[in-house]
This record gives structure tokens, sequence and C-alpha cells, in this order.
């Protein structure tokens, strides 16, 4: 039995990413939430995060000894890609794997003007807020890599309108990205928009985003324009 | 016919990672390196890397449309654990490659602070230069690391002294940073030191190591202190 431990909903966006993929492909887990901050937080992360890291996979009993245990979204996506051959975590095809582990890793490591600047925050609408010259050339980053990923090995496809054709885990681990175009609007591509409305209309995306806008805890850290507007 | 495409030896500690599991691994590879800040490097990059980072490996003619080109070190690495599946890109056991991915990916996105502050320069001695708080944090973190995966997975082992027995992934995702406490002699546990002992004497480190110090180009901006000592 696998065990994913993740943080609040609205704002963890690292969260996210393994949330969906399992989600999606229909592997079963069992989700423990430890949200920031909380008292529980601080006494149950050691026990079910040995690097106190969220998100963390478990693979048998939480804390065994013979149980295994992953950190890191894309070490995540390899061990479940090893585990269940049979769902597709990566696209078929040598070409489209190899181009989907890299800008899996780019956005693993990278754009952290975008990170910083317009953090992850479900719930609220702060359009126009954060862009700078940085962030604009993160987004004009993706936007180019999403649409060469759909031209080469999306479409035409029978199997879904996403970067590679079915949702993989390179659209999971954009999806945080699609989140923050949704409450900072920026101006995109039509390319781009149409992409970022199938990724908030999948099953798995409306899911986590109808269980993040039911949380009410707020972390201010992650609120750097929550003073600009009257919050409700 | 794999050709990898890399920058300086002396600094460029991205390009590090792959091309040591290559010479490692015994698989066959052309190197191409463009030199940081040149004119070379401004003619050829577009061409030999579209996204004009390094490093990044191709499969096939660099540029042609049946080729694969993969960038960003641990997309390589999964590449190449597909691609040649009897080198054992990573350690054996599903246990110990969900530990090995996890570090990886903890190596390709974190320590920031000791990657800003003790940049790779292999030809260089800076002596107790480049500590902070955060460097500190960092180190012991990787020393951590190193052990966790020595006790659980390299020891007892005939087969090598390295993170997981054999030289793997891991040992070149954080070769650069053995360069690093060469360079600027933390104090480190003598579990490290003997770590770091067995990685500088590895043949593919000695082999990359013996090219940097063949190096004469200054890249000042990775030279945060080199106005400290005289130079040669």
């Amino acid at each position: 039995m696998l065990t994913l431990v993740i943080g609040n909903k609205n704002y963890s966006s690292w969260s996210m990413r393994p949330w969906l993929i399992l989600r999606a492909l229909n592997i079963p887990f069992e989700e423990v939430m430890l949200k920031f901050h909380s008292a529980e937080w601080d006494a149950k992360i050691a026990h079910y995060s040995p690097s106190k890291l969220v998100p963390v996979l478990w693979d048998g009993e939480v804390g065994g000894g013979d149980s295994i245990c992953v950190w890191e979204s894309n070490a995540i996506y390899e061990y479940l890609a090893e585990r269940f051959p049979d769902r597709h975590v990566w696209p078929a095809g040598a070409k489209a794997r190899a181009y989907a582990r890299a800008i899996v890793a780019e956005m693993h490591a990278g754009f952290r003007p975008l990170r910083t600047a317009m953090p992850m925050n479900i719930r609220a609408r702060f359009p126009g807020l954060g862009m700078n010259d940085d962030v604009a050339k993160n987004i004009a980053r993706i936007e180019a890599l999403w649409k060469e990923a759909r031209e080469r090995f999306g479409q035409p496809s029978a199997s879904g309108p996403f970067l590679f054709g079915a949702f993989s885990a390179a659209d999971a681990m954009f999806a945080p990205v699609v989140m923050r175009f949704m409450t900072y609007s920026p101006t995109l591509s039509s390319d781009t928009e149409s992409y970022c409305a199938a990724v908030r209309a999948h099953p798995s995306v409306v899911a986590w985003q109808t269980d993040a806008l039911a949380e009410t805890e707020f972390v201010a850290e992650d609120e750097p324009y929550a003073g600009t507007f009257t919050k409700n």
C-alpha cells in the first residue's frame, strides 16, 4: 500500500505533483496531510518524513524498516514508473520520454523567479501581480516547451489534449504553473490558454482544486500579495 | 553514437555529472566542448543545444530530426539507464534505486547556498572561504545522505567504496561537491573524507580533473574569491 504525505493543497505545489499522477492513473494510495506551521506538523513530520520534506511517498508501512521511502517529485515519478509499468507515468516512445524527463527536470530545478514572484495560491486571484522581466522570461520558456511538446508529441492525438497526448507526469509536474497562471493572469498565447484549460478540467486537477478551496488556513509566507486586496 | 556537449571542465559542475557516468561505465561518446564566454560558444551553441544549456546529450547526428536530444543531468541519467540497461547507471534493488534517485533529485534542485558560495573551481584552493550558516546546513545534510547511503546500501560491498557500492549516477551527481570540498576545505567527518578520497581517485574523476587542470581560461563570474589570493 502506498502513502503520500503532503502539505496544504492550496499552497503546496510540490505536494500536488505526485498526488495528481497517482490520482490520474488510478493508483490506490492513502493521503496524509500535515498542514504547514501546525502543531500536528511539529508532532508528526519526523515520523512521516525522515528528511522533514513533503511530499514523501511510502511503499509499505510508514516508517517500517522494510518499506521504501521516496522524496522529490521526479524521484517519485521514476519510482511509480518502475512499480506500475502498465500505468504509463511517462509517455510511450524513447524520444517523447526523453523530452518529458528533460522538461520535468527543468521544472524541478528551475523557474525560480516565477516560483518566487507567483507562489501557488489556488483560491486567490491577483491578476497582474508578480510580473517582472525574469518572470516573463520563465513564462516564455514554459510556453515554448509546452508548444513544442504538444506539436511534436501530443498532436494529433486521440489519447488527450495534454503535452504528450494522454495525461502524464509532465502534465502533473506543470499543473502548479497552470494554477499560478489562473491566480496571476499573465498574458498568454492561445495555445497556452487552451492547454491550461485542459489541465484545469482534468478530473485529478478538479479534485485537488476542490480540496484546496475547502481549506481555510492562511500561510503568511506564501501570501506576498495578500495585503493588496481585501480578503474574504 | 552519443555526443555530449559540455562547458569548461574547471568550472562546469553540471557538465561533469553526465560525463563521469559515461566514462565510468565505458559508454562510448564524443565530447564537444564549448567554452563559456567564447566566440565559439556564440557561434555554435544554438546548433549543439536548442535550449542553449549545457550539458546536452545527443543520440544520433547532432541536430538531426531523427536524433534524440536530452538535457538536465538527471534526465540524461534516466535516458542512459534505459538505453544501456546492462551498464547499471542506477544501483540494483528497488530500495537502493529509490534512495539514489531521491538524493540525485535533491542535489539537482537544492543546495543553492553551497553552490553559490563555493562554486566549482577545480584548479583553485581557497581553504576556509565560502562558509556561512546556510552552507554549513547544506554540508551537514550532504554528509548525512552520504553516510546513510553507504551504511544502508554501500557496505559491506565487494563492488566498491561508493554510495551504493559500485560507482553509480549518484556518485557522478555528487562528484562536483567533492571537488568543492577539495577547493574550500570545510571541516568534514572522517566518513566523508574517506568517501571523498574514493571519488577523487576514481579513474573517471581523475581524467576529468586532469583535463580541467590543463585549461587556462578564467571565468570571472565563477571566481568570487579570485582576488583573495595571488593567482599563478
